[in-house]
């Protein structure tokens, strides 16, 4: 942008499409269009988006409980009786608890951990929210923990790692690997294949 | 968004989502991440943003004269004089001429038509800016009207609907079509690629 840099009239405008350049998904071009169709669409998007943000910047906010986003001290997951039933699912983050509650399946609590232990970026558990998982399992009125950590390497790590932590305390499962719903074995990765054949059901 | 609808106390972040989902480029799974995203950098991110757009949205504009976006009544390049060459490059829209300058070359000044004409969505002259073009060829002192439309059918056709304008007031010129700047030849369609031989060069 360093021809229009030069005109301070569009200071605001250069300004605005630098910083949605900085969402994940968007970059300079795309950024461009975006800030061109809000300023098209003032009164319908650029103005209630202008509000909401503002809003949001002031009132969201980590449950000091489990780490979902919301705009409470604890949030209506963690405040709910209903959700009691003993059941906690361990997710990476809060994106992953999002995605789960839209499933509509799971009726416990949930913990976002954060992050996942990695050597590499020096992420110890410390650095994530595995000892407040800890005091939250000797505190609460938990049977189980679901570990709903990413099939990845570092996911597995720290899979494992709580699971040591909290063996014998209380039942640890994890979600079931397999072929996803809709999906067609050509194009699935050798190790998903072999996972669902190893656990095979009768019909 | 159904389950976590009903909880009150994220109303606002899922009104945000929802806003950010309309932008072009985003989808609902981009903008969730992207909302993830602005909270968890709300000094560096989301308060900037929601500050800029507060002011964009207040003060964005259309140059009465080019049709340039900027916060002005007349913008920079309508204004200045340095730019007053009597070339007049006629682009479909802003993203057009912000690409033009960026491209830095262009040292003339710019007419957005903000469409082309389309029998189909009844966009006819009066729609576009087509008389503000012809009001300026006669009252500024323009002496070559560049044509930049994109070259697809409704460009074309919108191309040659000026020229019959405009033809004899004027020199007429359109931007040359060739091979792009590092195009490989084996990724090019056939009518670029027979364009640019009929335009072919001696060396």
């Amino acid at each position: 942008m360093e021809s229009t840099d030069n005109l301070n009239s569009t200071r605001d405008i250069d300004n605005l499409i630098e910083l949605m350049a900085k969402l994940p998904g968007l970059g300079p071009r795309s950024a461009r269009r975006a800030v061109l169709h809000l300023i098209r669409k003032r009164a319908l998007l650029l103005t209630p988006l202008a509000d909401v943000m503002q809003v949001v910047a002031e009132t969201a906010r980590e449950c000091l409980n489990c780490g979902n986003v919301g705009t409470l001290e604890i949030c209506d997951i963690c405040a709910s009786d209903k959700r009691a039933n003993g059941e906690l699912c361990v997710v990476e983050d809060v994106a992953d608890l999002w995605a789960m509650e839209r499933s509509g399946v799971f009726k416990g609590r949930y913990h976002v951990l954060g992050g996942t232990l990695s050597a590499l970026d020096s992420i110890g558990p410390q650095e994530l929210r595995i000892p407040k998982l800890i005091e939250r399992v000797a505190d609460e009125d938990i049977t189980e923990v679901i570990l709903a950590l990413n099939v990845t390497i570092d996911g597995q790590t720290t899979s494992h790692y709580i699971a040591d932590q909290l063996g014998g305390r209380v039942r640890l499962t994890t979600l079931a690997q397999g072929v996803p719903v809709g999906g067609e074995l050509d194009y699935l990765d050798d190790g998903t294949i072999s996972a669902a054949l190893n656990a095979r059901k009768d019909i």
